[in-house]
């Protein structure tokens, strides 16, 4: 994807004209930000993700990161980009303004955080796990913790990692094994061994802030004996020069299927000092403050590679001659037709594009609920942002990271025999969109989230707010016959979510194993429905854009075009989880452990 | 996949009690072939497999192929097992008995096709490709052609390739370039590149003989001016020797996602000699003979990357220990549940078992098909089952390949981020996987072949022995209180198929752009109703043995639990497809090229 072009238009198109973020900045009081603020960002954004990322998406991929005796050397040129990212101040947008943070709501940087992961998603990984160090220091450290780490987190100039899992265990935290063992001067010898660690060793910054879980001696078992510290690479000095190296090292890094520039290591800790953050035994809650940043990151991941699928195959569908129209010769003084001609070439690259331009609206919508929980002085409207992006959260990260690998195989696919090989970076894409399903919980551990956590254990609490929302548009517009095509399938699904998951909460009284069976097609019928009202709600504001005789008129037709094509085409796939959903739990119950293979 | 396991027992089940395949062979006259040799070659084939040709399957994958000035070198072992290979006799398999084949039919190898493929299809790319240069030359080639080619081809001394693809044309063949001049001695001079060619160039065999499609001069444009030469790589002497190498070089070979063990080679063909077979012009036509066989191939691709997803998967479920079951722990005395217990790991894995087995009945029964087609001596025999091959061979090429990509994921996706990592080999059989949709025709020309050209032109007669067999098969049941819940959704989904397939084509005599449009939806739904049709043929069969006290009852109530499964959990995808196809072609050419992005 060296050729990437940020979708700049789309981008404004969603902060401004779909969620009103200027109006929305005003009601939080945020006097400092406004459109013309969002818009230079973009400009800058789009230049550098275009410029000094997406250059080295493909050499990264090629070279990998390397490993020699503990020491992690990432590509060429990811080193040089990192600095003139420092530089650029970007990895300072929304940190807390005390510790030299601009202190920019959520939603101010998440197209950047796009950007910059569709150019280059291995690169990304590098700043993109320091916000959760930071996010987790700000919330719960001590203020020397703060003072002592923020100030070169926020900068870039150090980075920071997450560790959490562990060989054994990854999705079932409560079975890990790392210690902490108290020490006399009040920090903690911290030992064990943790796995998948991104960016846990490199060469980028001068020092690395691992968050780390581990038991302190005699804490409970499972979940709730889990405590979390700030473990640095090197130690810092009281006057916050770098002291000697701690007791943790990289053991080694992983050679997977993609994202390749992305180191992922194995931390080994023996005995390294680390300091106690937030209370005893109550690591994980503090983790979760980290653990829906993480998700949503991800569902980003989901949104670039359906854009980098839609963009390659784009490119390739107006370039390559193939066959005849079947109404006929479309290039009569070419040897054969774009195959851009083609229904089947076109469905593919619709679908990835209203993957990516719906999966935007859903992630920056849940960035500008993010801003409301962080910046709003209305105790009723935090929670009730609080309440709406927990629900939604884990729909976008399995929904979208699914639809993205889709796409990405779109992008393939429309290449044909050529999409198989690496020199046109769309098979890279499909690798490096594999890894979107499966970390920060896997796409089966957030539809349990979703239907067991979320939606069941509420008594259906939390959907409502969302199906009202939904119903509330097509109340709205309901005589309005430009939208007919949008709100009456959106009435019947909306009303089919609500049965369905009454349906579900009844079976699960019976048998609790019922949630497990039905919740990955209840996540992806959510997810469709879901997007389904974002496009609907697209196509209102093109339409009145159009009725205004707004400039741009194209831009919106395509808009409404493609909100068209979703209803039409790819909505409908909700029949078929309905219908796998209803087929039960006893089917998938029935065969012994030892019978599944002969 | 170095762990691989034939499933000998469930081959077994679906030659011998499905197709009846002894009974077969005995209405073809083939008094040589019987259960006890099936068997025989079962238990062989299931050795060689997992002995020789699994522990390559990965290392093949990290070496690699090497490239030194038109040398290609395959990795460690490959040469090692090709040269049991032959001697063990097995490319003869199917070879015409006058050349030393043993003139077995088509299903007496399509086991052992299935259990090399699955054990590294890499490898199993250049005995496969060979079967298409035989076939052509035993079906087009002149005596003196047969004498000098087949005998070494069919011994596996020789191998064969498949020289279609150029840079700029791939499925669409009719715009291709390259040159064919008559030479003096009745020769043909071939100039031109073509890429794409597996095994064009490699180490395991001493002469490989290219089957090279080219225009002659003044040949008519189009598909209906492209003739087809042999070229091999070294003359042979009229003693049977190797003489001079040919002008035909391997140029490079291609670095890809996946199959990285098979040499993907771009030939260069510099005035080589080439030699006439099957009538000037009509190359295309011959070709077709190898098109189909290659495409059931290719279906056997899906069936190995399902059933190595689910082998894969299954052993990783039994052994990881996380989460206790919704329904209560069901390994108390560990520190976590084997994840199997868990309902949607469940759904995972019997998605990759319903379809590796439902596949495997499809595979096998086109391949039992061509048996008729080759073997009969009833012409209507014959006609009928040719009629039903070509239908079912683009459902089994494309359905197949999609499912088998779907299922090497669901491989990767059990093991959760483990499943990224190289060392399980689950990554890997998703990048093997990946080409099967790409090559051989994509998805997209599969959906064109069985919609437009099978269907559609035919008005529907091509798809009625199909759906009257089905009928037969419900009404024949309609009163077995066992298979209602097989029955009763076939008669309604046979039904639909039918008249779904009358209203496209209303539609499309209307527009042919809505032959494009439906094509993909349409031939996913028909390919859910036939391995649904074999899966209550499956369940059948299994219930009468059980009912007839059969020993092996457990596997018999294993196949019942997964056709229950299937109708269960897979069928109602048939739903989604339905209402997308019926989504229709308007607002796929609503954009204009230059309106898909901005």
């Amino acid at each position: 994807m060296s050729e990437y072009k940020a979708p700049v238009r789309d981008m404004r198109f969603v902060l401004h004209e779909l969620l009103n973020i200027d109006e929305h900045y005003a009601a939080l009081g945020l006097e400092d930000v406004n459109a013309e603020l969002i818009d230079a960002f973009l400009e800058e954004g789009a230049k550098f993700a275009a410029n000094e990322l997406a250059p080295l998406n493909r050499s990264g991929d090629e070279e990998g990161c390397g490993f020699d005796n503990g020491v992690v050397t990432t590509p060429k040129g990811f080193k040089e980009a990192y600095a003139k990212y420092v530089e650029g101040g970007w990895p300072a947008m929304g940190g807390d303004v005390d510790f030299g943070g601009q202190g920019l709501p959520s939603s101010a940087g998440i197209a950047i955080s796009e950007m910059i992961g569709t150019a280059n998603w291995s690169w990304s990984m590098y700043p993109g796990l320091s916000h959760g160090a930071v996010a987790t220091i700000e919330t719960h450290g001590t203020p020397e913790q703060k003072d002592t780490y923020l100030p070169k987190l926020i900068s870039g100039e150090w980075t920071g990692t997450m560790c959490l899992t562990e060989p054994h265990c990854g999705s079932d935290l409560g079975i890990l094994k790392s210690k902490a063992e108290p020490q006399a001067d009040g920090s903690y010898a911290i030992s064990g061994t943790k796995i998948f660690i991104s960016a846990g060793e490199h060469d980028m910054a001068e020092n690395i802030i691992h968050i780390v879980l581990a038991r302190l001696p005699g804490a409970p078992e499972g979940t709730k004996g889990i405590s979390l510290f700030i473990v640095p690479k090197f130690h810092v000095n009281a006057d916050g020069s770098l002291g000697e190296r701690n007791a943790v090292a990289c053991g080694s890094i992983e050679h997977k299927m993609g994202i390749k520039a992305s180191a992922t290591c194995v931390m080994n800790f023996d005995g390294a000092k680390g300091y106690l953050i937030g209370p005893e035994n109550r690591g994980l809650n503090a983790m979760f403050t980290f653990m829906n940043f993480a998700r949503l990151g991800t569902a980003v991941q989901g949104v670039a590679h359906a854009e980098a699928g839609f963009q390659g195959g784009l490119r390739y569908a107006r370039e390559r001659l193939a066959m005849r129209a079947l109404s006929g010769p479309k290039n009569p003084n070419g040897p054969a037709d774009p195959i851009i001609v083609h229904p089947d070439v076109r469905r593919m690259l619709l679908t990835a594009k209203a993957f990516a331009e719906g999966g935007r609206a859903l992630v920056y919508l849940i960035s500008q609920l993010g801003d409301i929980v962080q910046k709003s002085s209305s105790d009723e409207d935090r929670k009730q942002a609080d309440g709406l992006m927990a629900l939604l959260t884990p729909i976008a990260k399995a929904f979208l990271t699914e639809a993205g690998l889709e796409a990405a195989n779109h992008g393939v696919q429309i290449y044909g025999g050529h999409g198989f090989i690496r020199e046109w970076g769309m098979e890279q894409n499909v690798r490096d969109a594999r890894i979107s399903t499966l970390y920060e919980g896997t796409t089966g551990i957030q539809a349990l989230d979703l239907l067991g956590r979320k939606v069941l254990q509420t008594r259906g609490e939390a959907l409502r707010p969302w199906t009202k929302r939904i119903h509330k548009f097509c109340e709205a517009n309901a005589e309005n016959a430009d939208l007919k095509e949008f709100v009456e399938p959106l009435v019947r699904l909306n009303k089919e979510w609500g049965d369905m998951t009454m349906a579900i909460g009844m079976q699960a009284m019976q048998n609790p194993e019922y949630v497990g069976a039905a919740s990955v097609d209840y996540l992806m019928y959510s997810g469709y429905v879901t997007l389904g009202y974002l496009w609907a709600e697209m196509a209102a504001v093109a339409q009145k854009k159009l009725a205004e005789g707004a400039a741009d008129a194209d831009f919106y037709k395509a808009k409404v075009a493609t909100a068209q094509f979703y209803f039409k085409r790819i909505l409908p796939r909700t029949a078929g989880h309905k219908g796998c959903l209803e087929g039960g739990l006893d089917c998938l119950m029935a065969l012994d452990e030892e019978h599944f293979a002969f």
